[in-house]
This record gives structure tokens, sequence and C-alpha cells, in this order.
């Protein structure tokens, strides 16, 4: 049989007891998301077919409820610890594989580095390591491992629970399979790496092994670290994310909540905002304007953590986000008579606010100052003045279209001077 | 001295009276600007260092002036034939060579595929040839070229005029120089290729040898559909470009005007054309329109035949026109008193414009019938019917609006589905 797909072996059956919270811990949530889940979804986008070597029944229950495509291996010894896990993969497994631990949160960066095919069998070592005590460590010599161990007392790189192996692993479990009872993952590498056949390569990504409960709040800190985005700006930062981060925890128990349904629902809050500035509603069309904003993060949210971004979703989002900008402009200034000022007000607005998006799209410079979480802030506080003097509603158009418009031309002349 | 540019070598000693111009053949002016500068600056663009070999002191006089970078290497002897001026090059040129004819036309996509790195001597060939009687024929089998000239009954492929050459080269150049008088190129490389040593590479662009007034017209057409662009909508190739071109064919001549300069007219233009309809003068401010229109391709024909092509050019293009549209909209609808329909018309036509322009640029899904050309032409059009009466304004505005929303939803839509 030629394996097609790439494939990914994944150690479950452990015994982990530190987590207290008597959910075996692969299925304990980070992010409202089983931790395995998060490796799962990241090698599924990737193009990798999935093993699960598990223990616990309703490790397999949960996954195959979710990802019917994976298979899974039951190890009936659990007590003959990680290394009897991944022996048992030997009859299911042809050809190389990428091997990881059910409990270790990896960065989408890691599996950036770490996802590639290779011809020998491959450490993927860290500088980098929570828990220096529990960790297993490594000892690398011009690219090769020379030893591997919790307690070897000269090293120089962290062990991060990923490896790329050849079949050539099996042959060195299988050898201490016969010889003991409890085989540690590290043994069998040991033994690879004492014939010289383990490589080494250094990840410069974030990864945590999670065995406690505070280990559990860090990992959860780099994943959001993971899904605020570089041009979010101050507004975005500060406010907007605290909170939608909370919405999108809700959300993402729920398959059938895909980003772009979500864009959709956040496109017609726009529409909402814009309908209730129309009709004079000044109020809670501002306070709209700023759930509007809020609810915005949700889908890039989601299809990171998910692992579910595309193209299409992303132009869906930018391209619907500018017509729910444009419509709340239109339904402020035809809330009012139309002058000169308040239809040059309107210009203003609806073409900075696309105009911002274009040149950022086309410099990828960004100037942050002029997004769509301050121009939506700036809507909110509008339509706030405005329940008490309609003059602001002009105003605010004016410093809409002003803002967004100088943003855009400083984006253009730092774009210039950068070429 | 370690060669740290790719050199190209320019054979331009031929004596050529063919043409019957009395301007010396590399000098004769294709699109007002002479054959070989074509070649030479697609090699400069592409970072190479040039050795042209000439008789003609005219010749060197004109590129010094132009490109100062150039090195020269005279013939004293033209009669002895090309052969003989590839022998001349000996002396100046250390490690591998391209090398290829002053009088040849070579498409963007030609230098595209032929300039890469090689280890081997290279006939660059083609299966297609504008006067094959005169056409030196080569014959390929698995690869390699078994014989290459003039009168060669047997043959599948046609010389280009441009090969990759090692030193090897001159050690045959060497040889048939001692032996005879007149040495013809194809000679040479019949006798690297006798002892198997030259390759060949297909090449799929458009090229010609430019011996005839005729083959001169073949070069200007296949030079005009390498400028014109696919995305060019109907009034653009209709009757922008028919106009365009010739405009960039008397700009071309002068060094000191830059694509980036062109862009900066043509904004200029539309917002002249901008102000024609503040003041109301719509008759004029039409026909400003229109020309606006034709101008704005002059930037990316000079920038493409000279090869000056950008990415911050081609953005200022971009953001530089949309500033101009919506100019455009902005003096129609100030032109008369507001009204809610014309706000809301200037606000269709503004967001519209951008807009289609931006889900271009995101999709890369061209729907041409919404394209600044056509929408142009729409403003012309208003505008000339606006001078007999006012109300035409508001419909132009609102007819370009609904056809570049419909433009870009349609845009978004084809994305959607082919996604």
């Amino acid at each position: 049989m030629v394996q097609e797909k790439p494939l990914a072996v994944i150690l479950a059956a452990g015994l982990g007891t530190r987590m207290g919270s008597g959910v075996c811990k692969p299925l304990v949530p980070l992010f409202n998301m089983p931790i395995v889940e998060h490796s799962i979804r990241a090698l599924i986008a990737r193009g990798f077919d999935i093993l699960v070597i598990y223990h616990n029944p309703k490790v397999k229950e949960y996954l195959q409820q979710h990802f019917p495509k994976i298979s899974f291996v039951k190890n009936p010894n659990p007590e003959r610890e990680n290394g009897y896990s991944l022996y048992i993969a030997k009859d299911h497994v042809k050809g190389n594989f990428l091997l990881l631990m059910s409990d270790h949160y990896y960065t989408e960066n890691f599996f950036e580095e770490a996802c590639k095919s290779y011809l020998q069998n491959i450490a993927f070592v860290s500088t980098f390591c929570h828990d220096p005590e529990e960790a297993t460590k490594i000892k690398v010599q011009d690219d090769n491992v020379v030893s591997i161990g919790k307690d070897i007392k000269d090293y120089n790189f962290f062990d991060t629970g990923m490896f790329y192996c050849t079949q050539e692993v099996f042959k060195h479990a299988e050898k201490l399979v016969a010889e003991k009872d409890k085989i540690k993952l590290a043994e069998i590498f040991e033994s690879v790496a004492r014939e010289g056949k383990l490589r080494a390569k250094v990840i410069n990504a974030k990864w945590i092994d999670i065995d406690t409960q505070e280990e559990l709040k860090i990992a959860e800190e780099i994943l959001k670290e993971q899904i605020v985005k570089n041009e979010d700006g101050i507004i975005s930062r500060r406010i907007n994310r605290k909170i939608s981060l909370e919405i999108s925890r809700h959300l993402i128990r729920y398959d059938f909540i895909t980003p772009n349904k979500l864009t959709a629902v956040s496109t017609l809050l726009g529409f909402i905002t814009a309908l209730l500035f129309y009709h004079g509603h000044y109020f809670l069309a501002g306070l709209m304007a700023q759930f509007t904003s809020i609810f915005d993060g949700c889908d890039g949210e989601i299809a990171r953590i998910k692992h579910q971004k595309s193209k299409l979703g992303s132009v869906l989002d930018s391209v619907s986000d500018r017509y729910a900008d444009i419509a709340i402009y239109l339904g402020m200034a035809l809330s009012l008579p139309p002058t000169l000022l308040r239809t040059f007000a309107l210009f203003l607005a609806c073409t900075g606010s696309i105009i911002f998006s274009y040149t950022w799209h086309l410099t990828r410079v960004r100037v942050k100052e002029g997004g769509r979480d301050m121009r939506l802030f700036l809507t909110t506080v509008g339509g706030l003045l405005a329940s008490i003097h309609p003059s602001f509603i002009t105003a605010t158009m004016l410093s809409v279209g002003l803002l967004s418009h100088i943003c855009a031309l400083l984006a253009l002349y730092r774009f210039y001077t950068k070429s």
C-alpha cells in the first residue's frame, strides 16, 4: 500500500492524573476545545491522515464523532507507558510518519516548521520549556541527538514531544518491549540515537506540555496570542478582543457555526446599525455599531482556532465589511435633510473607509489608527452624541472620512518611502 | 574576476542592408525605439551586464549615451560575418553568457523562459518562424542539437538567434577563424553540436528576426499585443488603446518621461475633469473624461515597453485613479443643489467605483463591463447629455454606480463559485 497522504500518529493512551479534573487528559478543554483537537485540526488542515493510539474509550468516542476519518488503535496496557503505545502502532503504519503527544499544545508556526517530508528520524527540539524539571532533555551535537532522557545532566535542548519517524523506530521499540515491562518513549529514541540515527531540528515556535491547571492557563494565553491579529488597532486590542474571544469561546463548540456564517451575521449587524441610524434611533445605533465592531472579530477567531482559514472567507469578510460600513454612513446621511456639507461628509466617510482598506490590501502597510475598529468606535461615540443633538451625525461622518483618508494617504506615503 | 551578474553578449556588427532605410539595423526604430534597445532594456531589468559587439560607430554612440554601463568591443571585420563577431568577444568574457542578435525582437515571456542559469551550451529553439526560407534550421533529437544551418533539409525547429554559451564555444570559434575567412554563427554551433555538446530548449513565446519592412510591421503588432492588458474592457480595446498607443509612441523617446510622472499627469487630468463638472461646463467635462480615460493607458504602456514596471507604480496608479474617479463624481454632485436622490446617486457612484476595483484586487476575477474605461465612457456620455439638460448628471452617477456595484458583486459571485 502506497501512502498518498502524510500520516500523523498521536499518542493518547496516557493515564495522566495530575490535572485532577476527572476528564481524561487529551479531552481536557483548552479554550473550550479538547487539547488533542487543536493538533488534529492543524494536521487535517495540512492534509494529514491521523492514527490515534488510545486507551480510554471516551477519547475514541469523542474523536470518532467529530472526525469520522481518523483511525484508532487501542493500547490495552497503558501502564506500560508511551513507548509501548508507539510499539502498538507498528502493524498499522507503513512508511514514515509524524509522531506527537495528545496533551501538548503546538502553535500554527510550530506545525508550519515541523510538517515537512524528511528522509530520517528527527527529534523536533526547542531551547525553551515551561517546566524544565519534568521535561525530557536532549543533548544535540552537530545536528545529531547524542542522548535523550528526563534525568540527563548534560543537555542543550528540550524534547517537544514531536518526532518524525521512519520504520526503523519500530525495530528499537520491538527490542525494548521484549526486554522490559515499562517503556518510555525517550528510551526508544535514546536507542535510535545511540546508533547515530536520530537528527535534531530546532523549532523556533511556541509549544507547551500541559500537565497542570497552571500550564493549561499558559496554553490558553499562547493560543490567544495566536488569534489576535498584528494589524489590530487599539480599540480592537483593548476592548473588542476581550469580549469577542469570550463569544468565540462559546461558539467554538458548535460544528455548524462556520466562519462564513459568522461573517454573514456580522454583516447583518452592520445593516441593522444602518437602519437604526436611518430611523433616527441614534443612541441604540451607536451601541449597535460597537457591538458590530466586537462581533466582527469572531469569524476570524473561529477560523484561526479551528484551522478553517480560507481565501474565500477573507475576501467575503473584507467586501461585506465595506458594504456594511457604507450602509451605516448612508443611514446616517439619509436620516437628516440633505445639505451640501452633509453630502460632502457622506462622500468623505464612504470613500475614506473603502480606500483605507483598498490601500492596505495593495500596500500591506497598516496605519492602525484608521482601522475599522476605530471608525466604528467614532460611529458609536457619534451616535450617542447625536441622541443629544443631530448635528453630531455630520461631524461623525466628517471625522471618520478625514481620519480614514489621512491614514490611507499615510500608508501610501510609507509604502512610497520604503520602496 | 568573478562575474557577479549574469552577462549577455549582443551581436550588433552585421552589415544588414535589406531594410533599405539608411539606418543601421540594430538602430531601426521599432515602436519609435531602436530594435536592439528593446532587448537591452529587458536584459537590464533582469540584472544582466551587457557587452555589445559593434561595427558602426553610431551603434556605440547611441547606446553609450542612453546606457552608460554597457561595454563595447569593435569588430573591425564585419564582412567576416557574425561568427567572427562572437570570436571577437573571446577576450572580454569570462564564464557563461547569454548570446543574442541585435536585430531580433523577443517578447517578455521569451526572456522570462530563456533568462536562467544553465551549466551547458543551449540553443533556444522555436517551432515557429516568420520567414522559414531565410531562417536557420535546427535538428533536435532527445534534447540535443544534432545539426544546425540555413540549408539543412531534415529539421524540426528554428534557431531563434538566442543561445546560452559556455567558454567551450570560443574553442570552436577559434578553430574556425584560423581555417577560413567568413564564419557564420551557425557553423560555430554546428561544430559544438557535432561533439554532442549543444542542448536545445524549446521556448513557447513569440520572437521575430527583423530583416524587412514587413517583418518590422509584424514585430510592432507582436509588441502591441504584449502591451495591451488582458483585463482591458471593450472601450479600452476598441477606442482608447488605439489613441494611447500613438501618444506612447511619441512619449517613448524621452528618457525623463517615467511611468510615475505619467500617472501624475493622468490623475491631474481627472481632477481637471472634476473641476469642469463642478463649474457646470458639462460638455467640456465629458470630453475631458474620455481624454482622461485614454491617457490613463499611457503610464502602463510606457512601463511595459521600457521594462519599468514596479509594484510602487502599480499601487500609485490604482489609488490615484480611485481618487480621480471620486473627485469627478463629487464635482458632478456639487454642481447642482443637493437632493436625496442626488446624494444617493453620489453615494452609489463613489462606493461602486472603488469597490469594483477593491473586489478585483482581492479576487483577481474581472468583470470587464464595470472597468474604468466603461465608467469614464458613461461619464463622457453623461457630460455631453447634461449640457442639454442637467438631470443627466444624476442619471450618470446612478448608472455608473449601479453598473459598478453589480459588476463587483458578480466578480464576488464568480470567485465564490470557483472556490
